[in-house]
Protein backbone atom coordinates (compact mmCIF):
# COMPACT_ATOMS: atom_id res chain seq x y z
CA UNK A 1 0.00 0.00 0.00
CA UNK A 2 1.42 3.23 -0.84
CA UNK A 3 1.96 5.85 2.24
CA UNK A 4 -0.13 8.49 1.98
CA UNK A 5 1.77 11.89 1.66
CA UNK A 6 1.22 14.59 4.38
CA UNK A 7 2.19 17.94 4.30
CA UNK A 8 4.95 18.88 6.55
CA UNK A 9 4.03 21.80 8.97
CA UNK A 10 6.06 23.82 11.11
CA UNK A 11 4.66 25.70 14.35
CA UNK A 12 5.92 29.25 15.31
CA UNK A 13 5.58 30.36 18.19
CA UNK A 14 4.88 28.21 21.78
CA UNK A 15 2.35 29.44 23.82
CA UNK A 16 -0.60 27.80 25.25
CA UNK A 17 -2.22 28.01 21.53
CA UNK A 18 0.63 27.30 19.66
CA UNK A 19 1.32 23.89 21.70
CA UNK A 20 -2.30 23.20 21.80
CA UNK A 21 -1.95 23.59 18.07
CA UNK A 22 1.20 21.63 17.03
CA UNK A 23 -0.41 18.64 19.36
CA UNK A 24 -3.50 18.63 17.34
CA UNK A 25 -1.15 18.64 14.04
CA UNK A 26 1.21 15.70 15.39
CA UNK A 27 -2.18 13.64 15.72
CA UNK A 28 -2.75 13.80 12.02
CA UNK A 29 0.28 12.16 11.64
CA UNK A 30 2.40 14.65 9.70
CA UNK A 31 5.76 15.75 10.33
CA UNK A 32 5.29 18.58 12.85
CA UNK A 33 8.47 21.25 13.29
CA UNK A 34 8.19 23.38 16.15
CA UNK A 35 10.18 26.52 17.35
CA UNK A 36 9.44 29.04 20.12
CA UNK A 37 12.15 32.71 20.73
CA UNK A 38 12.74 31.37 24.32
CA UNK A 39 13.65 27.86 24.62
CA UNK A 40 11.81 25.09 26.99
CA UNK A 41 8.53 25.17 25.90
CA UNK A 42 8.87 22.16 23.12
CA UNK A 43 9.14 19.67 26.16
CA UNK A 44 5.71 17.43 25.99
CA UNK A 45 5.58 17.89 22.12
CA UNK A 46 9.25 16.76 21.43
CA UNK A 47 8.12 13.76 23.98
CA UNK A 48 4.78 13.19 21.80
CA UNK A 49 6.72 13.38 18.20
CA UNK A 50 7.84 16.62 17.24
CA UNK A 51 10.79 18.27 16.31
CA UNK A 52 11.96 21.02 18.05
CA UNK A 53 14.50 23.39 16.08
CA UNK A 54 15.51 26.38 18.33
CA UNK A 55 16.97 28.56 15.28
CA UNK A 56 13.75 29.86 13.01
CA UNK A 57 15.47 29.74 10.15
CA UNK A 58 16.09 25.94 10.13
CA UNK A 59 12.57 25.45 11.12
CA UNK A 60 10.96 27.43 8.44
CA UNK A 61 12.91 25.10 6.30
CA UNK A 62 11.43 21.67 7.96
CA UNK A 63 8.23 22.60 6.77
CA UNK A 64 5.93 23.07 3.65
CA UNK A 65 3.64 25.21 5.63
CA UNK A 66 4.37 27.59 8.58
CA UNK A 67 1.63 28.33 10.71
CA UNK A 68 2.33 31.13 13.14
CA UNK A 69 1.01 31.77 16.45
CA UNK A 70 3.07 34.50 18.15
CA UNK A 71 1.86 37.21 21.10
CA UNK A 72 0.91 40.09 18.12
CA UNK A 73 1.96 41.76 14.74
CA UNK A 74 5.51 43.31 15.52
CA UNK A 75 6.30 39.27 17.12
CA UNK A 76 5.12 37.93 13.68
CA UNK A 77 7.54 40.92 11.80
CA UNK A 78 10.05 40.51 14.19
CA UNK A 79 10.16 36.25 13.48
CA UNK A 80 9.43 36.27 10.09
CA UNK A 81 11.56 39.52 8.67
CA UNK A 82 14.66 37.53 9.31
CA UNK A 83 13.49 34.24 7.06
CA UNK A 84 11.73 35.82 4.14
CA UNK A 85 13.94 34.24 1.99
CA UNK A 86 13.33 30.74 3.40
CA UNK A 87 9.68 31.34 3.23
CA UNK A 88 9.63 32.55 -0.37
CA UNK A 89 7.53 29.69 -2.27
CA UNK A 90 5.61 28.49 0.87
CA UNK A 91 2.14 28.44 2.54
CA UNK A 92 2.06 30.40 5.51
CA UNK A 93 -1.01 30.49 7.79
CA UNK A 94 -1.06 33.78 10.39
CA UNK A 95 -3.10 32.59 13.45
CA UNK A 96 -1.73 35.28 15.49
CA UNK A 97 -4.19 37.75 16.94
CA UNK A 98 -3.58 40.81 14.63
CA UNK A 99 -5.85 43.67 13.78
CA UNK A 100 -7.39 44.12 10.36
CA UNK A 101 -4.93 46.23 8.97
CA UNK A 102 -1.97 44.71 10.18
CA UNK A 103 -3.48 41.38 8.30
CA UNK A 104 -3.81 43.35 4.92
CA UNK A 105 -0.13 44.76 5.76
CA UNK A 106 1.00 41.03 6.75
CA UNK A 107 -0.42 39.86 2.92
CA UNK A 108 1.24 42.58 1.40
CA UNK A 109 4.35 41.88 2.93
CA UNK A 110 4.01 38.39 2.00
CA UNK A 111 3.65 39.05 -1.68
CA UNK A 112 6.55 41.13 -2.09
CA UNK A 113 8.31 38.23 -0.79
CA UNK A 114 6.58 35.20 -2.98
CA UNK A 115 5.08 34.44 -0.21
CA UNK A 116 0.91 32.41 -0.32
CA UNK A 117 -0.56 34.12 2.86
CA UNK A 118 -3.75 33.27 4.50
CA UNK A 119 -4.55 34.93 7.96
CA UNK A 120 -6.98 33.28 10.51
CA UNK A 121 -9.06 34.17 13.57
CA UNK A 122 -9.07 31.64 16.26
CA UNK A 123 -12.39 31.39 17.81
CA UNK A 124 -11.80 28.69 20.65
CA UNK A 125 -9.54 28.94 23.56
CA UNK A 126 -6.47 26.64 23.67
CA UNK A 127 -8.11 23.61 25.44
CA UNK A 128 -10.84 23.88 22.93
CA UNK A 129 -8.29 23.24 19.66
CA UNK A 130 -9.12 19.82 18.62
CA UNK A 131 -12.72 19.24 20.25
CA UNK A 132 -16.05 20.34 18.54
CA UNK A 133 -17.38 23.86 19.39
CA UNK A 134 -13.47 25.19 18.32
CA UNK A 135 -14.08 27.37 15.10
CA UNK A 136 -10.76 29.53 13.16
CA UNK A 137 -11.80 31.94 10.61
CA UNK A 138 -9.60 32.44 7.67
CA UNK A 139 -9.33 35.25 5.05
CA UNK A 140 -6.52 35.84 2.21
CA UNK A 141 -5.49 32.95 0.04
CA UNK A 142 -8.12 30.80 -1.25
CA UNK A 143 -5.60 28.10 -2.44
CA UNK A 144 -3.59 28.02 0.90
CA UNK A 145 -7.00 28.04 2.50
CA UNK A 146 -8.04 25.03 0.01
CA UNK A 147 -4.74 23.36 0.41
CA UNK A 148 -4.45 22.83 3.97
CA UNK A 149 -8.36 22.04 4.44
CA UNK A 150 -8.09 18.45 6.39
CA UNK A 151 -4.88 20.20 8.51
CA UNK A 152 -6.90 23.08 9.31
CA UNK A 153 -9.65 21.28 10.52
CA UNK A 154 -7.69 18.78 12.50
CA UNK A 155 -7.62 21.81 14.86
CA UNK A 156 -11.00 23.61 14.31
CA UNK A 157 -14.25 23.66 11.99
CA UNK A 158 -12.59 26.08 9.15
CA UNK A 159 -14.64 28.53 7.39
CA UNK A 160 -13.03 30.99 4.67
CA UNK A 161 -14.60 34.92 4.29
CA UNK A 162 -12.71 36.12 0.99
CA UNK A 163 -9.30 36.88 -0.57
CA UNK A 164 -9.12 40.44 1.78
CA UNK A 165 -6.86 39.30 4.30
CA UNK A 166 -8.54 41.65 7.40
CA UNK A 167 -11.76 39.75 6.72
CA UNK A 168 -11.16 36.87 9.39
CA UNK A 169 -9.56 39.07 11.74
CA UNK A 170 -12.56 41.69 11.71
CA UNK A 171 -14.71 38.76 12.27
CA UNK A 172 -12.67 37.69 14.99
CA UNK A 173 -12.50 40.38 17.03
CA UNK A 174 -16.16 41.31 16.38
CA UNK A 175 -16.76 38.17 18.30
CA UNK A 176 -14.07 38.80 20.69
CA UNK A 177 -15.93 41.91 21.46
CA UNK A 178 -18.56 40.30 22.14
CA UNK A 179 -16.61 37.71 24.53
CA UNK A 180 -14.80 40.02 26.89
CA UNK A 181 -18.05 41.99 27.43
CA UNK A 182 -19.78 39.06 28.13
CA UNK A 183 -16.94 38.15 30.55
CA UNK A 184 -16.79 41.63 31.86
CA UNK A 185 -20.56 41.69 32.34
CA UNK A 186 -20.06 38.02 34.49
CA UNK A 187 -17.12 39.41 36.61
CA UNK A 188 -19.77 42.58 37.18
CA UNK A 189 -22.55 40.36 38.35
CA UNK A 190 -20.55 37.95 40.24
CA UNK A 191 -19.03 41.17 42.24
CA UNK A 192 -22.38 41.85 43.34
CA UNK A 193 -23.62 38.77 44.24
CA UNK A 194 -20.40 38.26 46.26
CA UNK A 195 -21.53 41.82 47.70
CA UNK A 196 -24.04 39.43 49.88
CA UNK A 197 -22.12 36.78 50.64
CA UNK A 198 -22.59 34.52 48.06
CA UNK A 199 -20.11 32.78 45.66
CA UNK A 200 -18.62 33.45 42.31
CA UNK A 201 -19.98 29.43 41.44
CA UNK A 202 -22.95 29.62 42.47
CA UNK A 203 -23.69 32.92 40.61
CA UNK A 204 -22.03 31.10 37.24
CA UNK A 205 -24.03 28.24 37.44
CA UNK A 206 -27.03 30.59 37.17
CA UNK A 207 -25.41 33.10 34.94
CA UNK A 208 -24.06 30.26 32.42
CA UNK A 209 -28.20 29.39 31.80
CA UNK A 210 -29.06 32.76 31.98
CA UNK A 211 -26.75 33.74 29.40
CA UNK A 212 -27.08 30.95 26.81
CA UNK A 213 -30.98 31.61 27.11
CA UNK A 214 -30.14 35.21 26.22
CA UNK A 215 -28.28 34.63 23.50
CA UNK A 216 -30.48 33.03 21.66
CA UNK A 217 -32.38 36.60 21.30
CA UNK A 218 -29.37 37.52 18.91
CA UNK A 219 -30.66 36.86 15.80
CA UNK A 220 -33.90 38.82 16.16
CA UNK A 221 -31.82 41.88 17.53
CA UNK A 222 -29.55 41.22 13.99
CA UNK A 223 -32.88 41.33 11.90
CA UNK A 224 -34.13 44.63 13.80
CA UNK A 225 -30.62 46.02 13.13
CA UNK A 226 -30.74 45.17 9.67
CA UNK A 227 -34.05 46.43 9.48
CA UNK A 228 -33.25 49.75 10.86
CA UNK A 229 -36.84 50.00 12.10
CA UNK A 230 -36.21 50.33 15.87
CA UNK A 231 -39.64 51.34 16.69
CA UNK A 232 -40.99 48.43 19.43
CA UNK A 233 -44.28 47.14 21.00
CA UNK A 234 -41.91 45.91 23.93
CA UNK A 235 -39.36 47.43 26.22
CA UNK A 236 -38.10 50.49 24.66
CA UNK A 237 -34.60 52.76 26.06
CA UNK A 238 -36.86 54.63 28.55
CA UNK A 239 -37.43 51.19 30.02
CA UNK A 240 -33.56 50.11 29.82
CA UNK A 241 -32.51 53.45 31.08
CA UNK A 242 -34.34 53.04 34.58
CA UNK A 243 -33.01 48.94 34.66
CA UNK A 244 -29.76 50.49 34.35
CA UNK A 245 -30.18 53.43 36.60
CA UNK A 246 -31.09 50.94 39.13
CA UNK A 247 -28.29 48.64 38.42
CA UNK A 248 -25.91 51.55 38.68
CA UNK A 249 -27.13 52.41 41.92
CA UNK A 250 -27.43 49.07 43.36
CA UNK A 251 -23.59 48.33 42.16
CA UNK A 252 -22.55 51.95 43.88
CA UNK A 253 -24.27 50.70 47.34
CA UNK A 254 -22.61 47.74 46.97
CA UNK A 255 -19.20 48.76 46.65
CA UNK A 256 -18.55 47.34 43.45
CA UNK A 257 -16.84 49.54 40.58
CA UNK A 258 -18.70 50.80 37.18
CA UNK A 259 -16.05 50.32 34.93
CA UNK A 260 -18.50 47.38 32.77
CA UNK A 261 -22.23 48.92 33.66
CA UNK A 262 -21.48 52.96 33.65
CA UNK A 263 -20.32 53.08 29.99
CA UNK A 264 -23.74 51.32 29.04
CA UNK A 265 -25.52 53.10 31.31
CA UNK A 266 -24.22 56.37 29.74
CA UNK A 267 -24.45 54.88 25.83
CA UNK A 268 -28.80 54.32 26.64
CA UNK A 269 -28.78 57.62 28.73
CA UNK A 270 -27.29 59.36 25.67
CA UNK A 271 -29.92 58.23 24.18
CA UNK A 272 -33.16 59.13 25.86
CA UNK A 273 -31.54 62.20 26.06
CA UNK A 274 -31.61 62.68 22.42
CA UNK A 275 -35.47 61.83 21.86
CA UNK A 276 -35.13 57.84 21.01
CA UNK A 277 -36.34 56.91 24.67
CA UNK A 278 -39.42 54.89 22.58
CA UNK A 279 -37.19 53.14 20.04
CA UNK A 280 -35.71 49.52 21.13
CA UNK A 281 -32.70 48.89 22.84
CA UNK A 282 -31.12 47.68 19.66
CA UNK A 283 -31.19 50.93 18.43
CA UNK A 284 -27.94 51.41 20.75
CA UNK A 285 -26.16 49.55 17.05
CA UNK A 286 -26.71 53.46 15.81
CA UNK A 287 -24.86 55.36 18.31
CA UNK A 288 -21.47 52.94 18.38
CA UNK A 289 -21.05 52.29 14.63
CA UNK B 1 -66.73 17.43 42.24
CA UNK B 2 -65.81 19.90 44.38
CA UNK B 3 -64.57 22.95 42.43
CA UNK B 4 -60.60 24.05 43.59
CA UNK B 5 -60.94 27.48 45.00
CA UNK B 6 -57.74 29.52 43.32
CA UNK B 7 -56.73 32.44 44.74
CA UNK B 8 -58.07 36.01 43.32
CA UNK B 9 -54.48 37.77 41.85
CA UNK B 10 -54.89 41.59 40.71
CA UNK B 11 -52.06 42.76 38.52
CA UNK B 12 -51.22 46.41 39.05
CA UNK B 13 -49.33 47.20 35.73
CA UNK B 14 -49.88 46.72 32.23
CA UNK B 15 -46.80 47.21 30.32
CA UNK B 16 -45.90 44.68 27.98
CA UNK B 17 -44.51 42.14 31.26
CA UNK B 18 -47.55 42.86 33.00
CA UNK B 19 -49.53 42.16 30.23
CA UNK B 20 -47.68 38.59 29.76
CA UNK B 21 -47.81 37.66 33.48
CA UNK B 22 -52.04 38.53 33.42
CA UNK B 23 -52.36 36.52 30.32
CA UNK B 24 -50.15 33.49 32.34
CA UNK B 25 -52.75 33.91 35.28
CA UNK B 26 -55.21 34.17 33.22
CA UNK B 27 -54.92 30.45 31.55
CA UNK B 28 -54.68 29.21 35.21
CA UNK B 29 -58.45 29.76 35.29
CA UNK B 30 -57.97 31.86 38.37
CA UNK B 31 -59.92 34.86 38.85
CA UNK B 32 -58.12 37.96 37.78
CA UNK B 33 -57.91 41.56 38.21
CA UNK B 34 -55.77 44.45 35.75
CA UNK B 35 -55.15 48.01 36.37
CA UNK B 36 -53.12 50.18 34.56
CA UNK B 37 -52.64 54.00 35.34
CA UNK B 38 -53.40 55.07 31.87
CA UNK B 39 -56.46 53.52 30.57
CA UNK B 40 -56.62 50.76 27.37
CA UNK B 41 -54.11 48.71 27.88
CA UNK B 42 -56.59 45.92 29.20
CA UNK B 43 -57.97 45.30 25.72
CA UNK B 44 -56.97 41.97 25.07
CA UNK B 45 -57.20 40.79 28.55
CA UNK B 46 -60.56 41.33 29.07
CA UNK B 47 -61.13 39.63 25.70
CA UNK B 48 -59.60 36.61 27.42
CA UNK B 49 -61.56 36.90 30.78
CA UNK B 50 -60.00 39.32 32.80
CA UNK B 51 -61.83 41.81 34.80
CA UNK B 52 -60.25 45.89 34.16
CA UNK B 53 -60.65 47.99 36.66
CA UNK B 54 -59.72 51.90 36.42
CA UNK B 55 -59.83 52.75 40.42
CA UNK B 56 -56.56 51.30 42.17
CA UNK B 57 -58.49 50.82 45.37
CA UNK B 58 -61.38 48.89 43.46
CA UNK B 59 -58.66 46.21 41.84
CA UNK B 60 -56.63 45.86 44.67
CA UNK B 61 -59.68 44.71 47.05
CA UNK B 62 -60.88 42.68 44.29
CA UNK B 63 -57.27 40.22 44.61
CA UNK B 64 -56.47 38.31 47.57
CA UNK B 65 -52.73 38.78 46.13
CA UNK B 66 -51.22 41.75 44.22
CA UNK B 67 -48.74 41.60 41.63
CA UNK B 68 -47.17 44.83 40.85
CA UNK B 69 -45.40 45.27 37.52
CA UNK B 70 -44.47 48.77 37.06
CA UNK B 71 -41.51 51.16 35.74
CA UNK B 72 -39.62 51.84 39.06
CA UNK B 73 -39.67 52.25 42.63
CA UNK B 74 -41.46 55.46 42.57
CA UNK B 75 -44.08 54.28 40.94
CA UNK B 76 -44.96 51.57 43.05
CA UNK B 77 -45.26 53.81 46.00
CA UNK B 78 -47.36 56.24 43.34
CA UNK B 79 -49.52 53.34 43.51
CA UNK B 80 -49.80 51.72 46.14
CA UNK B 81 -49.52 54.42 49.09
CA UNK B 82 -52.98 55.52 48.34
CA UNK B 83 -54.52 52.07 48.98
CA UNK B 84 -52.34 51.11 51.90
CA UNK B 85 -55.09 50.51 53.89
CA UNK B 86 -57.04 48.37 51.52
CA UNK B 87 -53.64 46.54 51.01
CA UNK B 88 -53.69 45.22 55.08
CA UNK B 89 -53.92 41.86 55.05
CA UNK B 90 -53.02 40.90 51.90
CA UNK B 91 -50.02 39.70 49.93
CA UNK B 92 -47.58 41.65 47.97
CA UNK B 93 -45.79 40.69 45.19
CA UNK B 94 -43.73 43.37 43.90
CA UNK B 95 -41.63 42.20 40.41
CA UNK B 96 -41.30 45.58 39.63
CA UNK B 97 -37.08 46.09 38.82
CA UNK B 98 -36.44 47.95 41.97
CA UNK B 99 -32.53 48.40 43.33
CA UNK B 100 -32.21 46.17 46.65
CA UNK B 101 -32.06 49.05 48.88
CA UNK B 102 -35.89 50.09 47.00
CA UNK B 103 -36.59 46.30 47.73
CA UNK B 104 -35.74 46.41 51.50
CA UNK B 105 -37.61 50.09 51.89
CA UNK B 106 -40.71 48.84 50.30
CA UNK B 107 -40.27 45.80 52.59
CA UNK B 108 -40.51 47.70 55.96
CA UNK B 109 -42.72 49.87 54.22
CA UNK B 110 -44.99 46.63 54.07
CA UNK B 111 -44.44 45.95 57.21
CA UNK B 112 -45.71 49.25 58.90
CA UNK B 113 -48.73 48.35 56.83
CA UNK B 114 -49.61 45.07 57.93
CA UNK B 115 -48.77 44.00 54.16
CA UNK B 116 -47.20 40.51 53.31
CA UNK B 117 -44.51 41.34 51.06
CA UNK B 118 -42.28 39.42 48.35
CA UNK B 119 -40.38 40.94 46.33
CA UNK B 120 -39.32 39.53 43.20
CA UNK B 121 -37.06 39.58 40.25
CA UNK B 122 -37.90 38.84 36.63
CA UNK B 123 -35.47 36.70 34.60
CA UNK B 124 -36.85 36.65 31.09
CA UNK B 125 -38.26 38.90 28.10
CA UNK B 126 -41.97 39.11 28.24
CA UNK B 127 -42.79 36.69 25.63
CA UNK B 128 -40.57 34.22 27.25
CA UNK B 129 -43.18 34.67 30.20
CA UNK B 130 -45.74 30.88 30.99
CA UNK B 131 -42.39 29.14 28.81
CA UNK B 132 -39.58 26.83 29.57
CA UNK B 133 -36.27 28.89 29.94
CA UNK B 134 -38.26 31.95 32.07
CA UNK B 135 -37.28 32.25 35.61
CA UNK B 136 -38.21 34.38 38.47
CA UNK B 137 -35.88 35.40 41.35
CA UNK B 138 -37.90 35.83 44.82
CA UNK B 139 -36.99 36.73 48.47
CA UNK B 140 -38.52 38.07 51.19
CA UNK B 141 -41.48 36.57 52.72
CA UNK B 142 -41.26 32.74 52.78
CA UNK B 143 -45.26 32.44 53.19
CA UNK B 144 -46.12 34.27 50.10
CA UNK B 145 -43.85 32.31 48.41
CA UNK B 146 -44.71 28.92 49.52
CA UNK B 147 -48.85 29.57 49.68
CA UNK B 148 -48.90 31.11 45.97
CA UNK B 149 -46.37 28.56 44.57
CA UNK B 150 -48.54 27.44 41.59
CA UNK B 151 -49.65 30.98 40.65
CA UNK B 152 -46.02 31.99 40.76
CA UNK B 153 -44.86 28.94 38.86
CA UNK B 154 -47.68 29.64 36.20
CA UNK B 155 -45.73 32.67 35.03
CA UNK B 156 -41.83 31.01 35.32
CA UNK B 157 -39.71 28.86 37.16
CA UNK B 158 -39.54 30.15 40.62
CA UNK B 159 -36.45 30.06 43.30
CA UNK B 160 -36.75 31.64 46.55
CA UNK B 161 -33.08 33.29 47.91
CA UNK B 162 -33.97 34.41 51.17
CA UNK B 163 -35.72 36.75 53.81
CA UNK B 164 -33.92 39.49 53.07
CA UNK B 165 -36.53 41.33 50.69
CA UNK B 166 -33.17 42.72 48.51
CA UNK B 167 -31.37 39.30 47.85
CA UNK B 168 -33.52 38.68 44.22
CA UNK B 169 -33.23 42.10 43.17
CA UNK B 170 -29.28 41.97 43.92
CA UNK B 171 -29.27 38.54 41.95
CA UNK B 172 -31.69 39.71 39.16
CA UNK B 173 -29.58 42.84 38.37
CA UNK B 174 -26.28 40.66 38.95
CA UNK B 175 -27.59 38.51 35.72
CA UNK B 176 -29.09 41.63 34.01
CA UNK B 177 -25.06 43.31 33.77
CA UNK B 178 -24.14 40.12 32.56
CA UNK B 179 -26.87 40.05 29.59
CA UNK B 180 -26.03 44.05 29.15
CA UNK B 181 -22.88 43.72 28.70
CA UNK B 182 -23.36 40.54 26.39
CA UNK B 183 -25.71 42.64 24.14
CA UNK B 184 -23.19 45.86 24.27
CA UNK B 185 -20.61 43.60 22.93
CA UNK B 186 -22.81 41.99 20.29
CA UNK B 187 -24.09 45.70 18.92
CA UNK B 188 -20.33 46.25 19.24
CA UNK B 189 -19.38 43.09 17.17
CA UNK B 190 -22.37 44.07 14.42
CA UNK B 191 -21.12 47.93 14.05
CA UNK B 192 -17.30 46.16 13.43
CA UNK B 193 -18.51 43.58 10.45
CA UNK B 194 -21.00 46.07 9.13
CA UNK B 195 -17.73 47.95 8.39
CA UNK B 196 -17.01 45.44 5.78
CA UNK B 197 -20.69 45.53 4.75
CA UNK B 198 -21.43 42.09 5.94
CA UNK B 199 -24.94 41.88 7.92
CA UNK B 200 -25.91 42.62 11.68
CA UNK B 201 -27.73 39.02 11.14
CA UNK B 202 -24.88 37.38 9.78
CA UNK B 203 -22.82 38.10 12.73
CA UNK B 204 -25.54 37.07 14.77
CA UNK B 205 -25.57 33.67 13.62
CA UNK B 206 -21.89 33.14 14.74
CA UNK B 207 -22.18 35.46 17.47
CA UNK B 208 -24.85 33.45 19.16
CA UNK B 209 -22.96 29.70 18.78
CA UNK B 210 -20.06 31.35 19.68
CA UNK B 211 -21.48 33.69 22.96
CA UNK B 212 -23.23 30.11 23.77
CA UNK B 213 -20.14 27.87 24.08
CA UNK B 214 -18.25 30.58 25.88
CA UNK B 215 -20.48 31.19 28.14
CA UNK B 216 -20.39 27.67 29.17
CA UNK B 217 -16.52 28.01 30.61
CA UNK B 218 -18.27 30.44 33.33
CA UNK B 219 -18.66 27.27 36.23
CA UNK B 220 -14.61 27.09 35.50
CA UNK B 221 -14.04 31.33 36.47
CA UNK B 222 -16.72 31.53 39.09
CA UNK B 223 -14.12 28.40 40.83
CA UNK B 224 -11.19 30.16 40.13
CA UNK B 225 -12.20 33.64 41.46
CA UNK B 226 -13.90 31.49 44.51
CA UNK B 227 -10.30 29.94 45.14
CA UNK B 228 -8.87 33.38 44.73
CA UNK B 229 -5.70 32.06 42.62
CA UNK B 230 -5.12 33.84 39.52
CA UNK B 231 -2.16 32.07 38.75
CA UNK B 232 -2.07 30.46 35.42
CA UNK B 233 -0.83 28.58 32.69
CA UNK B 234 -3.00 29.50 29.60
CA UNK B 235 -4.04 33.03 28.58
CA UNK B 236 -2.81 35.63 30.90
CA UNK B 237 -3.65 39.52 31.22
CA UNK B 238 -0.83 40.89 29.29
CA UNK B 239 -1.93 38.29 26.37
CA UNK B 240 -5.40 39.56 27.13
CA UNK B 241 -4.03 43.11 26.87
CA UNK B 242 -2.56 42.97 23.35
CA UNK B 243 -5.69 41.49 22.18
CA UNK B 244 -7.70 44.14 23.85
CA UNK B 245 -5.16 46.79 22.76
CA UNK B 246 -5.43 45.45 18.99
CA UNK B 247 -9.37 44.97 18.89
CA UNK B 248 -9.72 48.87 20.24
CA UNK B 249 -7.46 50.01 17.12
CA UNK B 250 -9.45 47.89 14.79
CA UNK B 251 -12.60 49.87 16.18
CA UNK B 252 -11.12 52.92 15.99
CA UNK B 253 -9.73 52.06 12.50
CA UNK B 254 -13.79 51.35 11.38
CA UNK B 255 -15.04 54.20 12.24
CA UNK B 256 -16.98 51.96 15.59
CA UNK B 257 -16.95 53.66 18.92
CA UNK B 258 -15.26 52.64 21.81
CA UNK B 259 -17.91 52.66 24.45
CA UNK B 260 -18.05 49.14 25.07
CA UNK B 261 -14.50 47.78 24.67
CA UNK B 262 -12.75 51.20 25.81
CA UNK B 263 -13.46 50.61 29.79
CA UNK B 264 -12.92 46.55 29.06
CA UNK B 265 -9.03 47.86 27.82
CA UNK B 266 -8.74 49.72 30.66
CA UNK B 267 -9.46 47.13 33.24
CA UNK B 268 -7.09 45.10 31.75
CA UNK B 269 -4.29 47.85 31.10
CA UNK B 270 -4.54 48.90 34.52
CA UNK B 271 -3.42 45.53 36.12
CA UNK B 272 -0.94 45.02 33.75
CA UNK B 273 0.42 48.69 34.72
CA UNK B 274 -0.14 47.00 38.56
CA UNK B 275 2.24 44.05 37.41
CA UNK B 276 -0.80 41.28 37.38
CA UNK B 277 0.29 40.53 33.63
CA UNK B 278 1.01 37.12 34.30
CA UNK B 279 -2.48 36.49 36.31
CA UNK B 280 -5.62 35.13 34.58
CA UNK B 281 -8.37 37.35 32.70
CA UNK B 282 -10.58 36.36 35.85
CA UNK B 283 -8.37 38.48 38.49
CA UNK B 284 -10.28 41.45 36.92
CA UNK B 285 -13.37 40.58 40.01
CA UNK B 286 -10.57 41.90 41.83
CA UNK B 287 -11.00 45.72 40.24
CA UNK B 288 -14.19 45.39 40.18
CA UNK B 289 -15.71 44.11 43.40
Amino acid sequence: MAEIQQTSVTVLGLGAMGKALASAFLKTGRPTTVWNRTPGKDTDLVAAGAVGIAAVDEAVRAGEVIVVVLLDHASVHSALDPVAEQLSGKQVINLTSTAPEEARELARWAERHGIDYLDGGIMAVPPMIGQPGASILYSGSRKVFDDNRELLESAAAADYFGDDAGLASTWDFALLSNMYAMFAGFLHGAALVRSTGAAASAFAERATAWVTAMAQLMPEYGRIIDSGDYTTEVQHLAFHKAALDAIVRASRDAGVALDVVGPIKNLIDRQVADGHGALAFERTFEELR
